[in-house]
């Protein structure tokens, strides 16, 4: 499978195409407030990685097997903090024993029949960018563990006059979008793991891109997917909507691999905008960003990209952007001036044709105006736009800073949201306090609705060598643990995985996942689809 | 229950507020066009009607049980052209054995155990609108039958900030729409049986209202529900947007009773609109009004409500509603000058601030007048609105006049709605013309989406007295193979019920029924809940 030249790493994300300085205000901040040193851990060297020895599989025929080491450690593991720490110090026990890679539909059939009569898990493999445990070769009670790489189903069709797009589930989305825009299209799904994650990815775990106030989610874009499963073929056609009973194809999204694997999906697109506008906001504070955000969302009038940060990932970006230049200092005087100096940094962003974005973004304007909002011009929202993906650059880095880095989500009603925010800050700071490794805990708000909006933590503390994993489990049970008891969802975008597996019955009673189960247990009678994952508490 | 003064007809819908006349110029087209004569068939008196004696039932305790001839007879049947005829002949084989009106869900929740332990089988009861079969009594393997009319759950909360309303599954759509408006919002959601349909109707059933292009699907709006099944309760929490795992509520959506009775949900409302416009236009070809309509959907400047008559719609409501004025003569002879003599007429109308729909409507109109469309003003679009709910109170007329009349829908994509709209009208049009019956067949586009739009077929001939059902049968089976051959939805909003139920292999496939009647054995093992709908085939 080649993805140059946007190749992950195999112990990370990607080689970032420039350096990623942290300035000098970002450097303090980390030194003052989670007291990073100036270490280093690198990650151990490919040769070192401690692979299990490879179960015995089944023929495949025609189908290309791969086991080389390169292959497997590639495929054993996602992008979550544990993820991460597993690999750079050399813990592949997530290895699949092997990576099979499927040259089309007839062969994805086929090896599941062959797994599944010879009780061998399966791991349907995209992007492989899940952020909670969602890929890991977990065997079950099988005897052996595939990763099923679907990197080769990346057709792509369009239906001009309907506008779906119907594609392979292996096609990356950075591809897919390439390919659209070619034909003056857009997807319009943005997530930041745009540059690896698939569209059979962003279907079986219910994605939400950065764009998703405008563009809507994947469950709102898809019309229909196929899916494969040990007992047959599932598919729900694409039709624009149907009353049909329960929905078939609001079952497969979200199945995370969990049912068979998801092949092809047909999803809306749109023509390719014209222009764009970003813009950066200013809020006197988190609940006055609030009070506007929901103002905006309710009064039909939001951009198509809407994030308002916290009072603390406002403080944290600002120090790390920052270059103590005159401009700045300027600016910060401005704001300052104006009653913003402790304020809530927000950026809206406005996708079209000239005019459609030049109308709406003065609607946009009006309501943020009278709610209070500062406009800041189009500087912070091109800065935005143009680090946008560099979070999981940043994460590397920071780790090999000696940094323990996460981020985690959530979204809950417009009247629980502030609660929600700060009982899940609260409790990340205090876990993490009480290990003696004091906490950066920045939040933003993201993805509107009529009726709510998402919470994204980003945390930052000193990471625990050797009780890194532990220090992991802590602060994210603390968080699970006060989003649950405080009514928000376990997870808006970014999946169940194993990592969240545990947590579902608290969104979805007992009887939900009796049902989800039923549902599992006639499409994979023996178990075979991804174990360890979604159902799996 | 009490449900004046908008109570059913126990044989038909309601009464009207005024005489329904027929102009003469409709008449003339019924006489010419069907063959439609004078004759009277009124319906049987209720004394007359053939109810089966009620077998024996549970002990229900506290809770309220009806078994008068009225409460039976009043729950026997939905309102689809077999329904009505089975009412209006006195043919009651569809009455429950009792009707049951639990006070709240904890007395849900013992009528069910009752039931289940006695192997009675229990039919979850709204408004009794269902046109697919969806509320008959049919016992399946069962000793008996209850409708669990569930009129007693009429609460109704709202979350003004966040602008959900959660609402008892019984309360009426138009009771809740008064309250709603009482505190300055709406939920939008006007189905054509908006006077009797139910919250838990709606949500049981996936359904759409004529607003359904501005305000959405009730798939849309729900934000969270409650289902009582036999093995415990099923709760989907109100959350703006989740990615925990394949969806629990869009599996309660369109559930029809099969699964458990849906005893509340929570729905995203809207603040109520301060202005509203409506407006007629005329296209000189179908096919030029569904290319507006397309181009004015992806365009994203479609009105709340839009609707494209084909030419035998047109035709047919032009005669229905002429007076043969003067001015209408003119009217006609206005569009036959500018080449629309034969087309097609559009209503779209837009709902909201007085400013917005100003600027709306001045978006929508540049499109439709660029694609060849022909404004008629507002006096098209007020006498739509006049009758809007209408329908059902035609048909009881129709009927007693000796007529055969039902409809049918679905939806496809822009790419295919053509095809799909002769493929339908053709085959009603043989197949009722074989039998002698010779029909009137006439359709509308409406409920627009991106990708395409759902086809809504009325049709009309002389009824064969004694063999009602069996011409309703055949034609219903031409028009659903022709829907299935020609790769329509089955249903786009009136739900699957019995009368689909054998086509949802065709829709979701086999192994889709299969996970679908697997979760139902999970959550109502002994199969008492709707037995003979949705899952039944």
């Amino acid at each position: 499978v080649s993805r140059e030249p946007d190749r992950m790493r195999w112990w990370g994300w990607a080689e970032p195409d420039a350096p990623l300085d942290v300035s000098a205000a970002g450097e303090e901040l980390l030194r003052r407030e989670i007291g990073l040193g100036d270490g280093e851990t690198p990650p151990v060297a490919l040769e070192d990685v401690r692979l299990p020895d490879p179960r015995p599989l089944p023929e495949l025929g025609a189908v290309e097997v791969r086991q080389d080491r390169e292959a497997r450690v590639r495929h054993a593991a996602g992008r979550s903090y544990p993820d991460l720490v597993r690999l750079r110090t050399g813990d592949g026990s997530g290895a699949p024993d092997a990576v099979v890679l499927p040259a089309g539909e007839d062969e994805v059939a086929a090896v599941l029949a062959a797994c599944d009569s010879a009780g061998v898990a399966v791991v349907p493999f995209g992007g492989g960018t899940s952020v909670v445990g969602g890929v890991e070769a977990l065997r079950g009670s099988h005897s052996a563990a595939i990763a099923l790489d679907l990197a080769r189903l990346d057709s792509l069709t369009v239906d001009r006059a309907s506008l779906p797009a119907t594609m392979g589930a292996g096609l990356a989305g950075r591809r897919a979008e390439a390919r659209l825009q070619g034909r003056g299209l857009t997807l319009g799904h943005f997530p930041q793991s745009f540059e690896f994650g698939t569209i059979g990815g962003y279907v079986a775990t219910r994605s939400a891109g950065q764009a998703s106030t405008g563009y809507g989610r994947v469950d709102e874009m898809v019309l229909g997917a196929r899916c494969l499963a040990p007992a047959g073929v599932l598919e729900a056609k694409p039709v624009p909507a149907t009353a049909a009973g329960p929905s078939l194809l609001q079952l497969l999204v979200g199945s995370e691999g969990a049912f068979g694997a998801i092949t092809e999906a047909t999803l809306a697109v749109r023509p390719l905008p014209s222009a764009r506008r970003y813009e950066g906001w200013s809020f006197r504070s988190f609940e006055e960003g609030c009070e506007a955000f929901r103002a905006m969302e309710q009064g039909h009038v939001s951009p198509d990209v809407a994030r308002l940060s916290d009072v603390d990932e406002t403080r944290m970006a600002m120090a790390m952007s920052s270059h103590g230049g005159l401009a700045e200092r300027l600016g910060r005087a401005y704001l300052g001036s104006r009653g913003h100096g402790q304020g809530c940094i927000a950026i809206v962003g406005w996708e079209g044709e000239e005019d459609q974005v030049a109308r709406r973004a003065a609607d946009t304007r009006r309501v943020l105006r009278a709610q209070g909002g500062l406009a800041l011009g189009e500087r912070p929202g091109r800065a935005w736009l143009r680090a946008r993906y560099l979070g999981p650059y940043q994460r590397d880095e920071l780790l090999g800073r000696g940094a323990f880095a996460e981020t985690l989500e959530t979204a809950t009603s417009w009247s629980n949201l502030r609660r929600l925010h700060d009982a899940v800050a609260d409790t990340l700071r205090s876990a993490l306090a009480a290990r003696g490794t004091p906490a950066l805990v920045a939040c933003h708000v993201s993805h509107l609705y009529p009726s709510g909006a998402s919470l994204y933590f980003t945390f930052l503390a000193r990471a625990q060598p050797g009780e890194e994993l532990e220090q992991w489990a802590v602060a994210k049970r603390a968080a699970m643990e006060a989003i649950v008891a405080t009514g928000g969802t376990i997870t808006h975008h970014h999946a169940v995985g194993h990592d969240h597996a545990e947590w579902l019955r608290a969104e979805i009673g007992e009887l939900g996942v009796e049902a989800l189960r039923a549902v599992k247990e006639r499409l994979d009678p023996r178990g075979i689809m991804n174990p360890g994952k979604l159902l799996a508490a």
